[in-house]
């Protein structure tokens, strides 16, 4: 094993605590970066080549060159991916996580034109479940912020990108309730729309139901709830939802790369159904393991 | 002469080469950093404590703390100033700029917590304005993009902070237009909102008029340009403005930290009044000279 | 003194105990019903015209025929007052409420008529205080709720009526962060609108702000404070106001007719100015109590 | 026969000219009371179960606790419901009504609490038909008023509850155009949303259409036409309506628990379709009336 | 006195009777057209300065190039009105229309260029004022439509412009209720808006208030009307005002070219105060027949 | 041949070079007129009853009574259509344009009434595609301008008329970037709604995609698109659109009458898919040539 990760560095490796970036990259100074974020299971990036579209959209929206190619951007993934897992034991995964700036920023009249070229940061880090861990088996509690998602006509949430200094104060909002509880934004005419990076399902008498992405992000593990809750049988709709649809849901919960799928028993203060993680989404849940060859859960709350 | 400019880094001075953070702070993995940019004039900053003010002021919105009180923060920012003054001519000015994020992100349900003090940069950079220079005497051209301002149910203009991709995607639409436009966001209901990090004002049968700050950043530039056109007997009205008062308009013009007053000729493919740089708009910048010493239209032309 | 209040009720008076009314009012089945509350300061009602002009303004927008005269309505309030006023003690005042119902509810397509005329209940309860007391000395705790204030396209907040379920669920909201919690409704887009029956001021670089009644209910203590401001010569605005606005604000207090001045000492969990109750606030309250002769503050804890 | 009704009163039975609740109570005070109707056909409760459910998500959101688990409500409102079933004819109906507010409302900071349990009141009136028996034939006029209905980020319209002012003022609104016109609400963004305590359905070239419950309340009916529509093989679809599609309609017609179905023949003025009440319309009330026994449109009628 | 009044046509003078444009031409096939209203006071037109200057910020904002300077502009129109003013007699006044399309339309992906020059219309009608004559004593009524005002961000309602079919069906729609019923249009947000063609002022405890030009047309009479109340000594406010103000002021009435001032007495079926004329709503009149050396009402009123 | 083509004025045929419509026609002076444009291919109308309906449903909704029934306006249409036919040759067709205005207007109160019957305009104009026809090959540049589409609630866009305007300012805007762009108007919440007179489609992973119509007009061309993509199996869905969809989509096109197609290859300045007109829209072309038996690409191109 290796002592340390290595990042790559718009085409250097560079051992993980020497990762820097100027104070002058418009990542920095602009919040200008588009993202990714993949895990491995058992050492597996999950659907790579679905986040690696995905971040080609953002850039082309962003309108960020990387320099490199759909097909480089994989292989220099999975090259530093299968270095780096060298430094980490069977059971423990990784974040795969893409950053990509606009480079070097100019001050100037002309934001959209940068000193060098994009700034491409590919690191590997630990999957460190443990601030999930416990929501699998009694479910987190799921609040409403007062604050209101950024709509898309000021910036589409499905640009995966670094300008969310708005997450982290909705999440402030919401832990003034519990420091438990995790966000379900709402837009700016009061449906349903997100989670930090993460997206939102019910399900009520049965079926499974998550708002359509045109006021949220269009997450990889989204699509994968539903793919697999068709597999299950469980019927599907995206819709509109406002808190009421929450609030008298039989089971919630949140979907995101790291944690898959978190549970959620309480909204708002009040019970989900009964109080309890659902049967429908521990069946998804098991479902997602199968099909990645891990219990999810299980590596989870084993680093508790 | 000094050969190097030093940073303010988190308590250290570090020479600007090596200004570098980690990929891992929150600034890259989240735009969750507020700052500020001041300006010198004749090497004096200019009313440094009114930005100062308003940092904090961002950063108790954003609850990030910094780890220095403000007249702390004021002590460093001088003495910094002071040592990189040394590495500039009488003729050239600083940006002095402040970057502060909530300190190196840690990955999980909380966003709101970081592994370490909040990142403190400041830094010193020759106020290049070539890229405005030409504006001071033909004026640029304002042009509306597609996309809306943030609005402040969803994170308020007011908090200066660094998750402003969606200015760089502004700008990007207006220069599809013209290379030298200058955007003018509108709000979500179409009302004039802000330029990228700068505000907007009219002249209009003899009245400045510019939008209260409840849509826009409350500028510093902003308050001097209202302060300065009561002291020239110009009536004031802080309002809601939208396109069709800046298609008649006598004179429109933008200020901003770097380059004070940037006077647009055109808007939307219109000229402006009779198309040139505006009477009252020179006066008032006349008057800022007067006010800070310096001739600020030629000091920015004889940098082209 | 006598041992129990009476009610006007339709023009009987009722002893307390024995106020009911039809469950079959309108009141009940509809929410159809308009209201005022007016207090006694050392037995005097406090701007009874005022309340009573405000009375007939929602009758009229609602269209309910109290079957009086403004003039009738005053004197019978004040028949009613001065004989439930023997019942009380010197220290001790009354709310004055009117609630005025459409009727008797008839079932049908047409909801606009009653069986009967308007049910008038005019009520005098001892202003029992001890709730709000220890706020005046220490402050209480400002939160926003994720709802959101009704817009007057659905219902103006200026009609003081009775369909004011969103009013309970709003502080439900806020209670969840602190049971303490007073909220802070915002509208639709995002301005702060007004608290469950009451309004909202800040104090801000010397200047005391408000909404303007547009979103918000156009309170009797709001007219109050900002004709005693203007004795202290504190500049008053009445403008739209943000969260922003709130958080960074040196003083904040609602108004309301029962506790006249509610200083607000914390804002979503962050200290309001220095977090103590703020000088103009006091200066206020003291001269509201000069206006009335009584020390509103000191009434109020006597309580405890 | 009895000679009186009775009405289920927080655990007492009461003849109905004595059922009254206090003044002081939350249902009265606030409008802080939710709702359900249920109707007999053939003196049987049509779908009880199904309003008791609805009635339970509606105690939820509005964290009301009833005192009664549902199947204790379902039996008290079976025992009220046989017992006064005796004081009326065979071809008569009741109302079942269920009325349950938070108690005895506590003036102070918080209107959460309430100084008693719940007060829960459930009571039986006879079906008079006879406003809108009319309609069935000739059908009546649908006509949009100027006030919009509540956005759900205020209240939800699924929160069946007695904060219902707002539906009387736009049926004050729409009888200034006939005397006989129901009300048509818009939300505010313009599109169909619902008539005070009903829903809205169009039929257009075949198919059967009706907005989503995202801006509207779930209505029982409502649910009903669309489980009889599909036994006919009529498509259905929920979706967002605009003025325009009721203006084009071939049909158009109002369900509610009362009437079940009432055909709209003229739409703010103009004839709908041909100006006659609709075949579909017709088939699926008589399918309803199949469904439970009775001739519906003949009931009404014969009360006339 | 000559037989028959002439019409400018792009530079001829015709007929009125042969004053025909072709279907194709640009006001016909888009409604791209601008337009001003003029009229005279004992034949001389008012305020033809102010309606030519507001003519061309319509002309520039709608990006048409009349072909003519404002001087020559003023100068025909002069011309036709000297010629015009000979076929009626002393008492009667004048339109004085100017309608200035693009030009002969082109059908293809441009719709911004015509295959002509502009066509300029300036023609002069009778000011018929019969429709409006009994409202100055009586006063009409006025009446809030479900249809709402198109926001600026769509068109500017200050461009003044022949695509206003939208007016027409509003004035359907107000019309339901009334056959004498004016539209007060409110704008998306349910604020008052305009009138088709002008505007809305209210009286409230001796203040004059008007919505900002924001959302409505700047009316030349709405200025006039500003302007003659500040000699009266009325203090004036441009503010945001919803329906609840109306239902509430003490007068109200309208303003537009041809009536100058339109007193409403009933709004929505109420009484506008005390259902008559309002007191300085007539002062205003007064001094406006004052200004312009006729009785505005008295001319009117000769007509019925 | 004939040398010169009538038109059909209000019964009557005229020349068209003479056909000319009063400047004081309602169509002029309010834009309050209705419209349609049918094309042929080889000289046969397409799709006329779907037309004439749609025409029918607009002169409804606009209250406009034409004076003919749908046969009559259908007979009138052939009949002029084949004599007009005889003034072209085999391989050219015509629009067949419908313009029905309320008449004459009425200066007054009252815009609903007018001084004659209607004005019914139709005209055929040959099918100059010249504009139009590079497209085919090398697809258009489609831009959102800043301008936002009128909402519903102001005037729907089903009602196909002529008070259009601001689709003239619209395609100004986006002409600003390129002269050969073509808008794709927002509506006022950000989503895409439609191209002036025309719809918008996308194809994304193989599914055809297009707005509903609750924000755009209900095209006929777009009802032909739908139907003959699912004869073609490809699936198809009406939702919501952001401006994200059109930069991730892989083919983008437009449809209106004249055109049929128009592919759009590059939205805002970044290619559509591989910048190349799209496969499946070619096919959907064909597949439209096929069914009215000419080469619709062919015949536009043939006319550079």
């Amino acid at each position: 094993m290796n002592s340390e990760r290595n990042v790559y560095l718009s085409g250097d490796l560079v051992p993980e605590s020497q990762a820097n970036i100027s104070i002058f990259d418009s990542a920095v100074m602009l919040g200008d970066c588009v993202t990714e974020s993949t895990r491995t299971f058992a050492h597996n990036p999950f659907k790579l080549d679905e986040h690696i579209t995905r971040l080609y959209k953002s850039l082309k929206v962003a309108r960020i060159d990387p320099g490199l190619s759909p097909a480089e951007m994989k292989t220099v993934t999975l090259e530093l991916l299968q270095q780096n897992l060298q430094t980490i034991g069977q059971g423990e995964d990784f974040w795969v996580v893409h950053n990509i700036s606009r480079g070097l920023a100019v001050a100037g009249p002309d934001p959209t034109v940068a000193q060098s070229g994009a700034t491409v940061i590919i690191h590997n880090s630990p999957l460190d479940l443990t601030g999930w861990a416990k929501f699998y088996a009694q479910g987190c509690h799921a609040v409403t912020p007062m604050s209101r998602a950024i709509p898309s006509q000021s910036m589409d949430a499905r640009i995966k990108n670094r300008s969310r200094m708005h997450y982290t104060l909705a999440e402030v909002e919401v832990k003034l309730v519990d420091q438990d509880a995790q966000s379900v934004l709402l837009d700016i005419h009061g449906n349903v729309s997100e989670n930090k990076g993460g997206n939102v399902f019910i399900i009520s008498e049965g079926v499974l139901k998550t708002p359509s992405t045109s006021n949220c992000l269009a997450g990889v593990s989204r699509a994968t709830v539903l793919a697999l809750a068709r597999t299950l049988d469980v019927p599907c709709e995206e819709m509109s939802l406002q808190p009421y649809d929450l609030y008298t849901a039989d089971e919630l919960f949140f979907t995101s790369t790291p944690y898959c799928i978190m549970p959620a028993t309480k909204f708002n203060g009040l019970p989900v159904g009964n109080g309890e993680v659902g049967v429908i989404t521990r069946q998804i849940l098991v479902a997602w393991s199968a099909l990645v060859g891990i219990d999810i859960q299980l590596q989870a709350e084993s680093q508790l």
